[in-house]
């Protein structure tokens, strides 16, 4: 029988730590996920509307690929400010790829960022937006523990015309393999089937992790195919004006292309837990970690461990799709 | 209320054809989709293992970006020939580019494989492998009507532990905007849920085109997140040896970086109809084309109606999937 790892969170991997950092006068916020050193990574880019930073340091056949923090923020393209924060402050700890004595830590921090610049809050901030202080924060917050819902870099998000937030899910595989989730989603598409109440990734829920609602026996018609601006997501589809951004982690020893495959497969876990995904108005990015803990061998089996690990990635990343919006979802209504 | 197109295949979008030709013998065939003329096309190729030819040539920052015909092929790498085939058919019947006056004329024909070699029919073949000669039969067979289930492209073709085969359906959007899905289902995942009778699409299904099973109330266990080797394709995870081949058609007016998106967003059709896709062992490529006959305008609502026939594509892939594996099944069970 397959369960969520211990806390049903990212953090189940071991050496993974997120934090959040929450300004709500803006109504947005910062999330930063922390590795305990500088772990493989990889990136997989499949919106029409990024906005990221290091990616390119991630490409297989590029020098580094590996990343000491990821973030996620809010704030369209001044979110990215956030990145610059959170490696400021890990360099200060010494933490970093050190080239030589003397001169300062360079961390990698790659980064994604979400856009939340219409949803109300104060965004006066004129030379001085909040995300690179935000990202030091989250970085400072960052622990085994966090929040899901409304927060971080999911605070001003929506899902589609619902409430979006942050949501996290972990699997534990046996033999100490791990793979967890967190997500930001602000996506165009919508996490519910047209009904309303079944989220499109019930089939993927373990023990009620977001309601346990399973679809009706026989739905007459399942909704427009494709889905007309009202439908969807009114007033929001300004091209990079919604994303899902995610991560997905791993206790495995992955190769930084190994990392990239796992991205990849990860992102049909968004297109199966949110209808339409990917268009031209997202800006839908996944990374991927591996802490290198749990070693898988070579050849064939090697190659099965890594695609077994990005269908568990892509299980857990729409798990915790659905877990950011029901658990945004409570919040509004405990309001 | 959303309806298929009149047969519900692909060949609803006019000016599009399909043709296969089978081998019984070798138990492989070709199937080729022709367009009117060269039509813009993009491609998006997402799994491990793919085999493809011309795929270069619809880069949108290359220089042509348009095909005449796409051929889907079993064969493994011997079915690239059958591209050979068609574009040396092509030719001679004066359709391809023309550069300078009596020349011959260059038809653009992107192609992908997917991989049957070990499925006990005769391979003997030595120096003369069949797919030239199946692609040249294929395209003589082009036309409005075409079979599904184990035939051409898709009679070698396996989905996870049952057989697979092709697949098609459309949809009407209205304002004469048709799109259609084909597809060759060879996948290492599965195109049913772990009860062994829900079709994973089942939430996109129109008027019972595969058999109308809509899954129980409440599902206890959806099944291992991360499917080991003889859950899902015994002794078939060879890298390469199993891939989803999609095409995508509507008769919008789409650029080639159109196309290209329309693809991507196609992929998610895969994502939701079979599980796990897109791994190391598949070869999962979607190519999306547009005969242009319906104008989109330009801007913002360009893009909204570029993202909703990419939703669409992926609802029509989704669909040709189960239709695929229900008419392939429906074969075995006549037999």
């Amino acid at each position: 029988m397959y369960r969520p790892g211990p806390k049903n969170l990212i953090t189940d991997v071991p050496g993974f730590a997120v934090g959040h950092a929450t300004d709500e006068r803006v109504q947005s916020g910062v999330t930063v996920l922390a590795c305990a050193k500088d772990w493989p990574a990889g990136v997989d880019v499949r919106g029409g509307g990024p906005g990221t930073r290091e990616t390119e340091a991630l490409a297989p056949e590029n020098l580094i690929g590996r990343a000491h923090a990821v973030v996620l923020a809010g704030g369209s393209v001044f979110g990215l400010a956030a990145a610059d924060g959170v490696a400021t402050a890990l360099s200060a700890q010494g933490i970093g790829l050190t080239l030589r004595p003397g001169s300062p830590a360079i961390p990698i921090v790659p980064a994604a960022v979400l856009h939340d610049l219409g949803n109300g809050g104060d965004k006066a901030w004129g030379l001085e937006p909040p995300y690179r202080a935000l990202g030091a924060s989250a970085l400072h917050a960052a622990g085994p523990d966090f929040a899901l819902g409304s927060v971080g870099a999911g605070r001003g998000a929506m899902a589609g015309l619902m409430k979006g937030g942050i949501g996290s899910a972990s699997i534990d595989l046996g033999g100490g393999l791990i793979v967890g989730a967190v997500v930001a989603v602000n996506s165009v598409g919508s996490a519910l089937m047209p009904d309303g109440t079944t989220y499109w990734a019930w089939p993927f829920e373990l023990n009620g992790e977001f309601g346990g609602s399973k679809p009706p026996g026989a739905q007459a018609d399942m909704g427009n195919p494709a889905p007309d601006e009202s439908r969807l997501a009114q007033g929001r589809l300004l091209p990079g004006a919604n994303t899902t951004l995610g991560a997905v982690a791993c206790s495995a020893e992955l190769t930084t292309a190994e990392c990239t495959r796992v991205a990849m497969m990860a992102q049909d876990g968004i297109a199966r837990a949110v209808r339409p995904a990917h268009s031209l108005f997202d800006g839908d990015t996944v990374f991927a970690l591996a802490s290198c803990t749990v070693a898988l061998g070579e050849g064939r089996q090697r190659a099965i461990h890594v695609s077994r690990i990005g269908s568990a990635a892509a299980d857990c990343l729409s798990r915790a799709i659905a877990r950011a919006v029901y658990r945004s979802r409570a919040q509004v209504a405990s309001q």
